[in-house]
């Protein structure tokens, strides 16, 4: 079973290249990054990302994509399959 | 696995009361529900469920803690267990 | 050329399921629609659409998500491919 | 008679980790934690704490929990039992 | 021991008057209300009370001061002695 | 006639404790001090304040309270007793 | 001594005009409104007000102005005169 | 002199459409209205319009532009020129 | 014709007493400004400025009054008389 | 076809007029910023941007103005001419 993730991402003032470079790097060695992109709108940035459970996602955007320099603050949306 | 949520609810004028005893009534059927209470600060009840995963936590939000009359608005925080 | 963009949904209480299930069924007729899912924060339901232009993104938005029942209130953050 | 409380915690950008090990290394001396855990939604960290009463509470968060390297900002929200 | 809460009141749009009238007539069988006013600032009313323990005050405030007419939303902050 | 204020003050991340003192020490030569509690909810603590009119209160709030080493801010409420 | 306060008005959607002319009329029997004025920004509506205390301008805020048709809230700042 | 403003206007939900369409039948009569159009982001539509004074422009906003069927809210931001 | 403004003026934490002793040396040299007062409520200071029209009143306001030491963030409102 | 976007502004305390200039200079050599003008209200700055499409406005967005001296935050806004 997978778990889906919209991350929101907020940068720092005129960082929105970088961090989107910075993740893109990163989806070498995580490839449960599935996109990144700069966006319009309340946030400057959206990561989506797959991982095996809640913990690994946790584990992918508070280890990884954190550390990426420019990021100030993600928020992380957890898509949820009604039955 | 288990995944665990605290679900943070805002309730309608005057109705915590009737929330917590109605989140409490669902608890019969809904083992999944291991606490509900009143709280004072920037919500008015918080509930904490677990499941198997995310979509079954999605299930008992959105069809039996949403439809318990008086509330309004839930937000719910998924617990992570950082590697 | 395509526009991508990420539809953030606020749904009128206890409604998460019946929008999901409109936007879904919209489906059939607007390809444009990619995925449409409930998620956990600051937003109900996120919806992410692709079109020829952001027109195009526009009216699927305003004429098609936004007369789903329950559909509340929406943001559309246009995805920038930065050069 | 126990008080709990659920303690909502802000951290500085990137230190969930760093806060949670902080906070879990504080349980050897503060038995009244019963857990801490990093969450996703509008903050980054809850702790559950008990107490003896409300200013046994605020003497754990404010002397302890606050002085946890990482931790910006806290909300203490006392859980009510209604008769 | 004594909890001491002050309760931040929103009232419906000019209901200021009615609202610490309601209050004010409570008193006469809740001794636990040391005051109540109509402010200036965020909030609209602020009442001050007292009881044994925190349960008492959240009994006071979702059982009597929340059926006050004209009461529409309260935040409850509890007095902390930090040792 | 006296004017009373309730002054709600945001704290430096974990200076509750030492603005509570310091506001302490300050009753001992401005005695409009009335009482200061560190407060759960959205603000850190609450000083009640009397003076013989609008512009002493506000001279108290500016010259002292403000002074007080890990005050942030401060919002000042006053109350009025309605005819 | 006279108290001075800016009471800053949020009226009901389109109906700035018929609040601008609902208080100009109460000018004529409370002389204690100095002027009431449209504005752009984030209020609707000022009105300047001066009474001999404060609870005087709470009195004419609460019973006078709060009571004209259009009117959905008021915030009242009071000047203070540093000494 | 011409005196600039950019109207930022919040819709009821859904109707984007008919409050384009209602704006730009008013710039039939009103020629101050410049341009009328949909937008992403924190509000759903923005016109652009000018008038000889910020009284005329004021008398376009709450007469005419808040009187548009769908308007729930407008927010007037004057350019100007610094020298 | 005379444009009139509010100025509502956020100042660094402390700083009241200082942001209205600079504005009211500006007084000197810039005529336009009426009055400025320290206030209770979401602003610290506000101050009334005169002009012979929008633009002069913004250069006041970015040239003179946001140069005063202590002035965080300015809010401008015009006044608007409505035919 | 051509994509048009209002970039609403918020500029470091006391630099409007930097930052029109400098976005004045960018108009040199970036043809497609139609207008910038400092304004009263929630923005400090609003720029008015055209480009072939979406991602040639997010460039000059994050790659030109973003860079100008003083500049905080952008939100970008984009027109859409619906059917």
């Amino acid at each position: 079973m997978v778990v889906k993730a919209f991350v929101f991402i907020e940068v720092a003032a005129g960082k929105s290249r970088e961090v989107v470079a910075g993740i893109t790097d990163l989806q070498q060695k995580r490839k449960e990054i599935q996109s990144v992109e700069a966006v319009t709108g309340p946030y400057d940035v959206i990561a989506v990302v797959e991982g095996p459970n809640v913990n690994a996602v946790g584990d992918l955007v508070t280890k990884n994509i954190q550390s990426v320099s420019g990021v100030m603050r993600t928020v992380t949306c957890l898509a949820m399959k009604l039955g």
